[in-house]
Order: structure tokens, then C-alpha cells, then sequence
């Protein structure tokens, strides 16, 4: 049984007990941009229930033209007015540089990506750069309620940066 | 008290019941590519436990650059070999098309956006296309264990596009 197989027997369990269809804009009117990293279940760690919110995700929680584009898409068309960012401590975009990873694949692949690897070097920082992002982009239109965190994996806890 | 400040009382008791660290690998050598609406609860529909699997979400759960960067990321420096994707019915994504969107977007802000929205007629058809523009990758270096679904957002079920 593969793993993908396993976890369609558990679909099996969620779909008997669905309790049954909720609307497709966001009640709570929220947009969370968070970082891959399998340790964050965005929904249990702020409490969200189905419908409340998009969850937009990446490696790294990096605001990138395709998060600017999914904000867009969610403020736009679907009514959300709230973000809310989330980095997390012992991330793995900060083991590693943009340049290193670009020269491996290109050692390895032959291909040097056109994209950036999106590194950083503290989490701190790139939620601050990510807020930045936002505010200087020209297509998400409400810009009052961004807010970003750190999550601390050890604890479960949100700290808010400032 | 804002949205925001509700769900960080949320993750107050998050953190107080807090089982402890996990490891950074994603413990299923799994990454799910996602839509970003705000129905799908991903851990829920799969049975994921925290540390299983690197969860990847955007507008639509398109394979677009950034899921490439991402799916690099997750396979090269983390160990996952799998990849699942879920697109969903009743999706936002099939309620507008490109060109009426970013002209829409230029009549309001004056600025064409440079990105694709990434519009599509038909779920299933756009999960075929999101395992073709993984295969067609020279960076993503698994690719033996690709499987795509649409989630029936009615009754929760995972059904899988062949």
C-alpha cells in the first residue's frame, strides 16, 4: 500500500463523516500565507475551520509573484480584506543561499533555474520583507490588516514581529 | 477585537496543549500541491498528522513556477519523493478567464499584471495539465509517484483524475 493509497483509505473516513457543503468566499474574509513546512497545520494552530480562510503556502511562506497573484485572486474576487503571515523557526530556507542552490542544480541537471531559490537569513527578516512585498504591490487592494509571526515548532506558539 | 487577534487566542490554547518538536523532514517523504480554498482542510481530507508531508497551496493549486521552486526545495534538500495534488469542484478559478481578469486588474489600478492568473475551464483537465508541467521539469528530480485528484467540496471525497 503506497502512502498516497493510505491516505485515500483516510478520505474515506472524512468523506462518511462530511457534514456537508459550505460557501466558496471566506467567511472570515482572512488570507494566511505560510510556509510549507509539514510541522504547520495552519488550521489547528489558529483555531480556523473549514471555510474560514485561503491558505496560500510555499517553501518558505515567501511572498513571490505567484502569492501576489493568489492574494489578488482572494481580495478581488472572493472577498477577503485580512492577511495574516506565517514563517516558523528551524526553516530550511535558511541552510542554504539562492547562489549554492542554483549552481547544485545546474551541477546536477545541467539547467540553471530562471527562478529564485528565495533563501533567507532569519525568519524575522523575511516576514518583514514579505509585509514589504505586499504593501509595494499594486494589485491587492486592502492593505490595513497584514500582520505576520513566527511560529516557534518547539512550542506551537505565534510571535507576532513587529 | 479583530479576526486576527481571535485566532491567536485560538493559538494560545494551540501551544498549551503543544505535543512537542518534530523532525524538519516531512516524516512521509510526501508533498501535496492544493488549491488555496478555504473549504479544504488538507490535513483533515488526508488524515495528515503534523511532520507528515510538505503542504503546497496557491489560487487554484496550479503548478506554477513557485510550486516548481517549492517541489525543488521539498525533494532536493528534504527528502520527499511523492507528490499529491488536489484541485476541487466549485472552484473560483473557472468563474473568469485570463485576459478579462488582468484587464479588469489594468481598468482598476491603471497596471497590467506580467503573471498569468491561471484561469482554467475544467478541474480535471487542469490536474492533467499540473502533472504535465511537473514532468516537464528539468528540477523536480521524483517523479515516478505523481497522483492527481478533485475533491468534491459537496461530500469531501477525494476522487482521482486518471
Amino acid at each position: 500500500m503506497s502512502v498516497t493509497d493510505e491516505y485515500l483509505a483516510n478520505n474515506d473516513a472524512y468523506a462518511a463523516a462530511f457534514a456537508g457543503p459550505l460557501a466558496l468566499p471566506p467567511a472570515r474574509r482572512l488570507a494566511v500565507v505560510a510556509c510549507m513546512d509539514a510541522r504547520i497545520d495552519v488550521y489547528r494552530v489558529l483555531g480556523l475551520r473549514e471555510g474560514d480562510a485561503h491558505v496560500i503556502r510555499n517553501a518558505g511562506g515567501v511572498v513571490t509573484d505567484d502569492v501576489i497573484r493568489s492574494l489578488t485572486i482572494s481580495q478581488r474576487l472572493l472577498g477577503t480584506t485580512d492577511i495574516l503571515l506565517i514563517h516558523h523557526t528551524d526553516c530550511g530556507m535558511v541552510t542554504f543561499t539562492d547562489d549554492g542552490f542554483k549552481q547544485q542544480v545546474e551541477e546536477d541537471t545541467g539547467i540553471r533555474p530562471a527562478w529564485s531559490p528565495e533563501a533567507f537569513r532569519d525568519e524575522e527578516g523575511d516576514v518583514r520583507q514579505s509585509v514589504r512585498r505586499i504593501r509595494a504591490s499594486p494589485f491587492v487592494p486592502h492593505k490595513r490588516d497584514i500582520r505576520g509571526f513566527v511560529l516557534d515548532v518547539k512550542r506551537g506558539r505565534l510571535n507576532e514581529v513587529k
